[in-house]
């Protein structure tokens, strides 16, 4: 079976509207999904930005907000405007890599993402993933499993595997060296994984 | 009847692809559509940039040449990769203001987006766009009528409205004073204009 490489970014807006979404997507395209967290803060800093475009150009940022708002609405995803962003998605994508080997990444995942856009906490924040962890019944351990030199360096290596693939934004899509950019290309990499069209 | 204005910059690659499928969208939905040109240049430059985005950040550049490769093979449009991006999309801009009042702007400005992104010819060349006059059965005058201070007046007003309506990229879509960026926000502007689902 063909299957989409689905990589976000836990401080990520259109990250959290993706990670609602892909499952039904894959589902209904008969497409396999794998969550691919990794973080965007170095891709950004090689770019010369010390933060989001979104803070760095305001202009984009207004437009931005609005148009989440108006997609979450239009999918009928809840949302509220974080107070901060973007949220360090660090403690996260560590904590999400252990799911990745056992099982429950997309679940944990979609937790921590309605922690930061909907329930307005701040994920960066140890003791809140270890909250969220506790919330999914998730055996406490693997917060200290996160933190070992051996899972720190395989986020790196995700991080890195997502520049290789030309990666630059979040949520990105690839379906082997293909790359979508962006929630709003997310179909359009499912259709390609079934019947590339060119 | 409601209305859509698009915004669009005869530079620009993905006002191409909104130039060639608008008129589609806005019949089968049933909403007028005003064609808008105006220049992104002076906006860009606001912004601190010096070129195009898809320039300054090689990595996003890489990533839209091939995103916009594949929705012109999707929808089934002609397509040639440039020899120079941005080109200067002023001479056109001009006379497409005069096709606006004349109505021939559609027209003309699919014409001129075809000698740019499918011909690559060079549209900021005024000998191009007389040609392109020429070919359309139009009127030649319109090339002096497009250079009086009047009409050069009206392009900078054009623009000016585009960045009080806090555009800054092209294309973008207006109902009334909601914003829509980007090709793949038109469905969702005409969408807004029968009915606003928030």
């Amino acid at each position: 079976m063909s299957t989409v490489e689905f990589w976000y970014e836990f401080g990520s807006t259109y990250s959290y509207l993706a990670a609602e979404r892909v499952e039904g997507v894959a589902r209904v395209m008969g497409v396999d999904v794998q969550w691919r967290p990794f973080l965007l803060g170095p891709i950004f800093g090689a770019q010369g930005w010390t933060s989001s475009p979104f803070n760095l150009f305001p202009i984009k940022g207004t437009n931005m907000w609005r148009d989440v708002e108006r997609i979450a609405a239009k999918y009928h995803l809840a949302w509220t405007r974080p107070t901060t962003l973007p949220r360090n998605g660090l403690p996260a994508s560590r904590v999400a890599l252990i799911g990745a080997e056992e099982g429950w990444i997309a679940n944990f995942s979609r937790a921590v993402f309605r922690a930061n856009f909907v329930e307005d906490r701040d994920i960066g924040d140890p003791a809140i993933i270890a909250d969220i962890v506790a919330k999914l019944g998730l055996d406490p351990s693997v917060m200290a499993r996160a933190n070992t030199p051996e899972n720190k360096a395989r986020l790196k290596a995700q991080t890195d595997t997502a520049i290789a693939l030309g990666i630059y934004g979040a949520p990105s899509f690839t379906v082997d060296k293909e790359l979508f950019w962006g929630h709003d290309r997310m179909e359009q990499a499912f259709q390609w994984a079934k019947a590339p069209w060119m």
